[in-house]
């Protein structure tokens, strides 16, 4: 059996979602938004047109540089009752430039397993561009 | 119509595939896969794996550091005629640390259309998790 049939084992999941190109998200990103009971995101509306495109049915909860603090505590109750949540910012990787931090390091601090999600970077894909482009 | 549903155009594709995680794939590498005329690769039994996972036939030339001249030569050629080829390396961006420069250089020198399709990348995965790893 490999990780795309087990069941989503309960934890923080740390999706990174496209920067621009819906179609950039990766098949593991699709698998876990559709496995989570919560999905906490930076925008709830902005996040809702990922989903809604995806036709990803989950129930979402805002966080953000105003209430990280108080969020937290009510996820990290969440997971320690074995909920599984992803945490997705606007677009790219949670943590970078977001809020989202405080969630991941309370559930650290509680031994919460923490999964990490990659997903497509612009700035790696644009680099072999770079070097080519100094050509004629 | 998005981009999703139109032909592939023609031209040279840097398709990013999974380091480690197969399902760390996007849709639009698969997409792009899929669509290709032929897909140019660092090692086609690596690749191959790859393509057999997702049910892909196509054909696969090898490119490496020994033959990239010689093929980079062959392969202008079918772009100039107005085919569609992917290059792979055996994982992670075509490009960064592999063979296959030559091959954009030659194409952008020849006003070949080329379209980097980006990847699941882990080191930004990594940075939020090593931020948080520092609390207690």
């Amino acid at each position: 059996m490999n990780d795309a049939e087990k069941p989503l084992a309960p934890g923080l999941y740390l999706v990174a979602t496209p920067i621009g190109n819906l179609e950039d998200i990766t098949l593991r990103a699709l698998r876990v938004l559709q496995s989570v009971d919560r999905i906490a995101c930076e925008d709830t509306r902005q996040t809702q047109k990922l989903l809604n495109h995806f036709d990803i049915k989950k129930p979402t909860v805002s966080y953000h540089l105003h209430n990280e603090n108080e969020r937290a505590g009510d996820l990290l109750q969440e997971l320690r009752a074995g909920g599984r949540i992803a945490i997705v910012s606007d677009a790219g990787t949670p943590g970078i430039a977001d809020p989202g931090g405080r969630v991941v390091q309370a559930a650290i601090a509680a031994g919460i397993p923490v999964f990490p999600v990659p997903g497509a970077n612009a700035a790696v894909s644009a680099r072999p561009s770079w070097r080519s482009c100094r050509t004629p």
